[in-house]
């Protein structure tokens, strides 16, 4: 199953794509959507769904999953953020992808075992999960993947979904 | 000059409509765009982007004029307000709407004359200012309507712009 990771934002949207198999994530593509600071928002915005709507055409996730936001530090870049998550949600929705929400906290517990991991230690242990030579860059991108890895081994997830609802798909002997 | 005004959000978004002129303004038509709480924010910003395009055919707005955030209380709220937001900014700028934002304060100063007016005082001012028999409701409608009222009567507006960048245009007799 092919899932599509999303790091929001406006001036930086990473994405990460991976194959998910149960206990065995295959890397696809990864990268950043960027838009240039000097253009209104609402054009940046428009770039920003179009581009959405390329990733989704050109690697066909079954699944997104997209980080949830919080607002500690900057609250006027957070506002922009939002505006970005929002259009984000807009273009995945308009073509049937399904979404899932994790928060920070639940994509360390999920990639490293541990809530309250290292920005360090996640990218570490999404480089060795995903079998890379080095540590992703950039960060936007690094943290998709991490998102990405997080649903996989999420229960929400369809790939894992029918060990929660069909046992009848379990081997019995 | 058709003014489509807009109070942004998620669960409401307030709309008017008016028809300006120089130093004089008609009531068009103006309501709400609600979305039910119970569904995913994704669901209901796919309601908001249809609901937008709807409204822009309708009324083909020449020029559409909404409201800046500021999160001084909910930042929850104001984070979905932020995601509604951005989809409204986006089907506008899709549809070749020029986009026009104003701090509530602006607001305030267009209609009342008085960056700090109450709230109450800018509702009075709206419904005179349209010839209205009542203040409208509900108040994200009537915010949406000070908005467009707001614009109308800046300079930024193309209903205005002569007067700074084109003097041939005024009688010189």
């Amino acid at each position: 199953m092919r899932i599509l990771g999303i790091d929001p934002g406006v001036a930086t949207i990473g994405f990460g794509v991976i194959d998910a198999q149960r206990q065995n994530n295959t890397l696809i593509r990864y990268g950043v959507i960027s838009t240039p600071a000097g253009l209104p928002l609402s054009h940046r915005l428009s770039q920003i769904y179009a581009d959405m709507q390329e990733l989704v055409r050109t690697f066909q996730p079954d699944e997104m999953a997209v980080e949830e936001l919080f607002f500690n530090t900057n609250l006027t870049t957070g506002i922009a953020v939002a505006h970005g998550r929002g259009v984000i949600l807009l273009a995945a929705e308009q073509m049937g992808i399904p979404i899932f929400e994790y928060t920070p906290m639940q994509v360390k517990q999920a990639v490293v075992g541990y809530g309250k991991a290292e920005k360090k230690q996640v990218m570490l242990m999404t480089q060795r999960l995903l079998k890379m030579d080095k540590i992703p860059r950039p960060d936007d991108a690094a943290d998709a993947l991490a998102i990405a890895i997080c649903h996989s081994r999420s229960a929400t997830s369809l790939l894992n979904r029918d060990r929660v609802f069909d046992p009848k798909k379990y081997d019995t002997r």
